[in-house]
Order: C-alpha cells, then structure tokens, then sequence
C-alpha cells in the first residue's frame, strides 16, 4: 500500500504499533536509566524490528540484547555493533555468531553458566580462530539458567573464561524472570534487589579474585519499573516496554494507553444464538499466551479495542482461539453492538509473543498508517546459507 | 546445509518432517477416501508446504483447502489450481483472491454464511470484473461460523448467491470442528455423523428448492478416521492427518509413530537443584498450544522424544515455556539422564500451531537431514504488494 493509508486499507489480521506511543515508551525508560546512571541495553526480542531498535537506544551507548542469532544479524546489518546474545550459547552457532562478527564489524557478547561449556566455547573460538566476549550468568532466583551468586562455579567458569585466550570475560549478567511470577509491585520491587544484589555480589566476588568484571547486568521490564536501587550496575535490559502489554498492566508497570501494540482485526459473523462474535484474529495472529488472563477481570486470550486506540469495548475479549478464528465474548450489548465487516483492535496478553506471529509492523499515528517496519523471525542468522 | 545431511548439523529449535511418516499418513487418508468414493480435498493449514500438498493430493483430483489467501497464493504458484478457501470471505479481500485467480489461472473457491455478505461479495466481484464459486457455509454444530442446515437463510444465501451473475453456487460446505470438544471415538463417529447430515440435508433442500449443488463438502481429521458413514459427501477436508500431533494420539486418531512433525532441540542446562533441565526450544519454536495437556498425562506443551524418533525419554515434558527457553521436567531419573548439549525432538500438542512458528521444515528419513521444504505463513497474497 501507499503511504499514508487508512486502517481500512490494511488486509486483517494485521500488527499495528502506535508510533507515538512507542517514542514515549522509549524516551521514558531511556530517561530513567539516564538520571540512574546507568546504561541501558534494551532487549530486542519484543520488537524485533531495527526502527524500535533506533528509538529505544537514544541518548544510550547503543548496546542492544537479543535472544537468537537471528536477531543479532538483522540488527548487526543495520548498523547495531555491541549486541549481547543473552541465552546460552552453545558451541555449535558460534561460527554463525562469528559470521557476524566479522561481516558486520559487530561484537556479539555471550553468556555460560558452566565451566566445562566455557571451555568448549573457548576450543571452538580457537578453531574459528576467533574471540567472544563471555559473561558468566547469574541465577537472581528465576531459576532457569545461571549460577547462585555464591556457587563457586562462578569464580570457576569466570577464570575459565579469563585464561582462555579466544575468549575475554566481559563480566556478570542475569535475568529476574521471576518478577512475572508476581502481580504486585512491592513483592517486585523486592525482586529487583534481589535481582541486582545476586551480580553485584557476583561481581564482587570477581574483583576479589582479581579477575575483570566491567559489565554488571541486570534487567526486565517490571523490575526495570519497580526497582528502586540500581547502584553497582552498569547496565540494564528490559525489552518489552517499547511495546506494553496486558501483562504489563496487570503487573502496573503501565496503563493501558501506553500499550503501543494491536491486532487490527475483522468481525466475520455475530452468532446471535450462541453469545459471541466471530473474528479473524486467531491463535497465528494473536498466540495462545494467557500471561494476563488470571489477573486482569474478562481477558482471556486478549481485550477488544475500538479500531481507532485503546478504548475498550465493553468487556468484550476473545475466549477461545482456532487457527484463523477468535470467538469474541462479552455482554450481550456489546456483542449486539458489533456488526459484520466492523474492524477492530485486539490488545496482547504478551507483546513479545503476539508480535512473533507477524513478519511486520503497520505504523499508526494520527489515525493514519504511515509505515510498515519489517520483523525479524526464526533462528538462523543467515538463511541463505542454511 | 548440503544434503543430505544430519540432525547434529541443524541449528536448533528446528522444525522436522519424517518424509517416509508424512507419506504413508498421507496416502493412507488417500486410499480411505478413494475406496469410500469421495473426493480428498486436504486442507494444507496444517503443513504449509508444497511437497506435502503433492503427496497429500495422489490419487485424488488436485483440489485444496487453505485459511489464508497467503497459502491460496503459494499453492497456486505451485500448480494447484482448484482451491477451497475455508474461511469467511470478506469484499475487501477479494481484489487478492482475484489477483490469483488471474495470475494463476486458479479457482478460488469462498465461503459466505449471510446473504448481506453474499450479496457484498458479489457487488465487489462485479466491480472487480471476475467471478467466484462461493459455497454457503453450514454449521453442523461447531457454532463458529455458519447457517443451521434448517434456518431459512441457507436457501436466501444460495439464492442471492446464485442470482448474482458475478458470482456461481458451488455448493455448502461445514467443518465438524465440535468433534475437537472430545476425546471419545464413539462421541466423535456421532458428531461426524451429525457433520455429514448437516450438509446432505441442506444440499437437500436447496436441490428442492431448484438450486444447483455440485459440492457437499465436509471434513476434519477426527471425523474423516472415526466417521461411519460419507454417503451424499462429494469431498473431504481433513488437514492435521498429513503430520500428526499429540492432540490426535489423545483422539484415538493415530499412533505415537504417526507423528511426523517435531522439533529438535538442544539441552542447555541441566539444573539439578531446581528439578528441571532447560532446552532452546521455547514458546516461539513449539507455541502455547496445551490441546493435549488434559487428555493425556504427562504433557504440558510437548513430550521429549529421542533425537532419532518418536521414543519417549521416560516422561519428560515440557512444563513452561518462556519465549526462547523450555523447562523440561520428569522423574529424576529422566532428568538425570540428560546432558547439556544432548539434542532431544519435542513432539506437538497441535501440529498446525507448532510448526507454523517455522518458515521451513527438515526432511528427515533414514536418519538424515535430505530436503528443506519452505513453508508459507502470514496472511498477504502479495507482500511485495504490500
């Protein structure tokens, strides 16, 4: 389509992003990490996309985290050099990580949690004749993956690390997953300093040895937002708040106008007889994630909006997903106030993984869509070459 | 990667199809129907894939069943010239349908379940200067989408349909979707009986009422294995048969060794004091699909099956899955068996919402990687259009 379109010109279901509100996201959290002093590496996984990449690392080093080689690619060949792949590598992807590297001029920093696969990564850098970065990474209490700050392994897989000549240690990262175990934000809060005393501890113990920690990282959204120490840290990842989400409201790290993301949707029939309407956003189009359905009253796998912004209509939300289909519920006014061919909005349960399911963004502002910004996909850093 | 190559070889998660699996599940629905004298008309939302259409349609006239013009698109590149698409047209899609049936020298069949919508479709095909085959949509009790086979509106549809010179009757059309509302093969044979009769009986009236309708068109893969009867069917429409999921084994549908669809994945970290071990495939590689988690035990969003097939390693399963990372759990013995680096294959609840998360499938057979065969996603016809 030509730009600017209207949200009738869009084929359904379609990913829209408020550009407006994505820029408010941005500039408000990288204001924050500016005034703490801290630098923020914005997590790409929610986004994917390198326009949000741009608007997220303003006034910040331009450090970006990713979750797949993939990732770190796309954003690699967008000009992005200091990226942290932050899950496990494994030495079979460090020649596609390597790849990039040198194609792209780029750093890509990893983490380990065992000494004994720090030790294959640095054979296999050898082999390529390369050199990483390595962050040893820190369990907060998420319980995935990572070392207890105490755990001797720690100073184990850091010296590893340090005495491997293909590898350099960067210094300590973790994750505090486990604030999405909780709604409230004073148990959040309480999260993230448990978050950020485990690497400042571990970091510590680092020092002690005389081994180099320059990163101390840290990082989500809730905590990001909740958290009200971060001295010892010297950067922070959250990612999902250049978005919002449902499950970001329920956890009051924003208000539903503040979530930049939506599924612009057609009502394809209204069954008068069985209570619903009939949608084409279905589970490809919108996922099965119900991360706010438990906390936030008639969610299910997603509210409906007005096609023009977040105003909610009604209580309507989708009970049920098929593939292409969405059963949309609410009072019987709502339902009966729907009509065939009407467009609408839904807003995700979980932004990272409704936006997953769509190769792009439409960009809105002022009720117009003025752009489509690309998202990358999948796993492999080069498919041409897969 | 050349070919042929091995499991070892692939990055992972990565989706996999068993070719000599997918073969034999698809000529054995093929033999079914031929000797039952209707036409197999399989409906390719499930693989997304050219190769497995051509196997699928052996022995049986070619025609297809897709839910997005972005598959009605990638098949007719193909070759495929006579598609169903199975989901509520709508006029603003049919400029693309068009585009394909022009390009391509396709056939898109519609579906319409109001005469409003009817009559909309064919005012914008008329504007469009083409012409579509729209069947009127029965619901044999699924309640999505659909007229009652005995609601007067079945024949004003077929009316409006078949007086519209842009438009041709083909005929009505269900999906006994209710029949995945149960477990019991002896409540599904009642509800693909309840299917069938659905449509006979509205071909019925419409005959009476001196309409023509050359298709009677039923079909899903627990009503195509546990139906008794297809007498007065013209076509079938079963998909999900060609790969095969967990959600089938808990239907009675097929065996454990009939799944041909998984993906692999790589143990990243065994974490002996939190009674898990965490793998690479995560929400994005296997989807929050929990079709089967009631119905069989020990399941979650997927068993983990050993890297060469469909053996169980004891029961392991996937409890949690955050968006790049699975949590494995299972008896301790299970657990302690699994080493970091080991590759295992989670086996899918849903076949068609897991490996929709990929872009391509890994042909496995004989133990080696031979073939890549691309899949479509997303919704566009066109997207350099777009």
């Amino acid at each position: 389509m030509h730009f600017p379109g209207t949200l009738d010109d869009l084929p359904t279901p379609a990913l829209l992003i408020d550009l407006d509100v994505v820029k408010r996201n941005s500039a408000a959290m990288a204001s924050r990490f500016e005034s703490l002093g801290v630098a923020l590496r914005p997590h790409l996984k929610t986004a994917k996309a390198v326009e949000v990449a741009r608007l997220a690392t303003r006034g910040h080093g331009g450090g970006l985290t990713v979750s797949t080689l993939a990732e770190a690619a796309f954003f690699a060949q967008a000009g992005f050099r200091d990226i942290t792949w932050a899950v496990t590598a494994v030495p079979a992807r460090l020649a596609a990580a390597d790849e990039i590297q040198r194609t792209q001029a780029a750093v890509i920093g990893l983490i380990a949690d065992d000494p004994e696969l720090a030790g294959a990564l640095g054979a296999e850098a050898a082999r390529l004749g390369t050199r990483f970065r390595v962050h040893v990474e820190i369990d907060s209490g998420e319980h995935r993956t990572g070392l207890a700050w105490d755990d001797p392994l720690v100073r184990t897989t850091a010296g590893v690390i340090h005495a491997h000549p293909a590898l350099e240690l960067a210094g300590v990262l973790t994750h505090g997953g486990h604030a999405y175990g909780s709604f409230d934000p004073v148990e959040i809060a309480r999260i993230a300093e448990e978050e950020r005393l485990a690497v400042v501890r571990a970091a510590g113990r680092l020092r002690e040895a005389g081994l180099p920690c320059d990163v101390v990282s840290a990082g989500s959204t809730p905590t990001a937002i909740h958290g009200r120490r971060f001295d010892g840290l010297t950067e922070f990842r959250p990612g999902v708040y250049t978005l919002f989400d449902l499950a970001q409201v329920a956890r009051h790290c924003c208000r539903i106008e503040d979530i930049a993301v939506a599924v612009l949707t057609t009502v394809l029939s209204r069954q008068p007889r069985h209570d619903r309407a009939i949608v084409d956003a279905g589970a490809l189009a919108v996922s099965k994630d119900l991360s706010a359905a438990g906390a936030l009253p008639d969610t299910g796998y997603g509210w409906l909006v007005a096609r023009d912004g977040n105003t909610r209509v009604g209580n309507l939300h989708l009970e049920q997903l098929d593939q292409e289909h969405g059963y949309a519920t609410g009072s019987p006014e709502d339902l009966d106030s729907l009509r065939p061919l009407q467009r609408l909005r839904v807003l995700p349960n979980h932004a990272c993984i409704t936006a997953a399911c769509h190769d792009a963004f439409w960009v809105v502002s002022g009720g117009q869509v003025v752009d489509r910004w690309p998202r990358v996909s999948g796993w492999e850093a080069d498919r041409e070459d897969a």
